[in-house]
């Protein structure tokens, strides 16, 4: 880049070269995510971010601790995806995760179940954001539109679960794998919504022996996939 | 437990039975951290807890934001030591990391070189608190008196650079590997830094595509490797 014209309000240069770096992660997540307070919530989607997730679809549950307003919601998907938008200026990730509007975890997990007959409705909450419109039209994001190739999701350590789900490694040596992590919140789902969720598909994914906080959980699981893929 | 007498200041309990699960990560691992300033070191440290770190040795470097005064420091440790317990009790970890006065790196280094001839300097700088004082007698924690199994010094993505060191799939087969991990300040290691470390063993290790905080970094670093020894 080479600066030609510099004045107090205004600058212009020349582009030399485009580099095409991609740094987008081999694996395609998408991560629902049960809304949490504050500060915790925003790390969350930076981390994540930083981690290369491809969309977050933000949730409300039983025990969660956020139900937003109609009204909060345009504000606070701006705002979230404006964390998502720094997070990848200071990481380099060229393809910015999807902050997708909040929905109730039943109605995500319903959507998950009637996914293939009607495929639009999981990236068209009734509250979308323009740069959720507008990214959800390039190719690289049309595999959110497909069903996944596994869903799994994050429960706290106990007896007698599978460490790790068998189909993972066989999902992860695919081309473009696209997995869902469902991450409930600081109380864990409700009974309801684990019986849901297992009917939707996602199998429980326990990841160590250690308790991992909500915001904590989508940093590991993703570096954790990462790890397994690309060692593999 | 039961309870057996309660008044407003006082509680008697019997202990029925005593569950002895270990939560501890099978990679025992020390960081050596250069400290960023407030919540980041103070979300590097509680996340490294959930993740299974064994000991930190907090550091200050040329690039790093924080150079605590003689007098601030058993202020800080104490506060930092406060944040890993913490941790502890709400991931159910039963063995706190040992948070380790700062020394410069270059001090941490020279000490990792001369090692083996005087190995007690390592977990004994002038000032400490005492936790580690005490927990330092425990057995659990005698490993980390021994030269690491590996050195690794976390590196941003740059082309050439080897992904994953080679050594590490093979001591991660090991009984009770122990790595030692690097992580630098947001600024990235001086030149000096960077030969000494490579001096003391610390091979260049880059995760994935992306640029991490120094406050990720840790916690990507630590899912990676108990990613790698569990699923191995």
């Amino acid at each position: 880049m080479q600066l030609q014209v510099i004045s107090k309000k205004h600058a212009t240069v020349t582009l030399l070269a485009h580099v095409d770096t991609d740094r987008s992660a081999a694996v395609f997540t998408k991560i629902g995510l049960v809304m949490s307070r504050g500060e915790r919530m925003d790390y969350a989607i930076q981390k994540s971010t930083e981690l290369g997730v491809t969309a977050i679809q933000l949730l409300s549950s039983h025990h969660g601790e956020v139900n937003l307003k109609p009204a909060q919601v345009e504000k606070k998907l701006a705002h979230w995806q404006q964390v998502a938008i720094a997070a990848c200026e200071q990481c380099g990730l060229n393809r910015p995760p999807l902050i997708i509007a909040p929905v109730s975890i039943n109605d995500w997990l319903q959507q998950s179940v009637t996914h293939s007959a009607d495929s639009q409705i999981d990236v068209r909450p009734p509250t979308t954001s323009t740069i959720v419109t507008t990214l959800s039209q390039d190719p690289y994001y049309q595999i959110l539109q497909q069903p996944a190739d596994l869903r799994l999701q994050l429960s706290v350590p106990a007896a007698g679960q599978p460490a790790m789900p068998k189909s993972l490694s066989a999902v992860l040596t695919q081309q473009s794998p696209y997995i869902e992590l469902l991450i409930g919140p600081e109380g864990g789902l409700s009974v309801d919504e684990c019986q849901q969720a297992a009917k939707a598909g996602f199998e429980p994914w326990q990841i160590g022996s250690r308790v991992l906080r909500t915001e904590t959980a989508p940093v590991v699981a993703l570096a954790t996939l990462h790890a397994l893929s690309y060692y593999e």
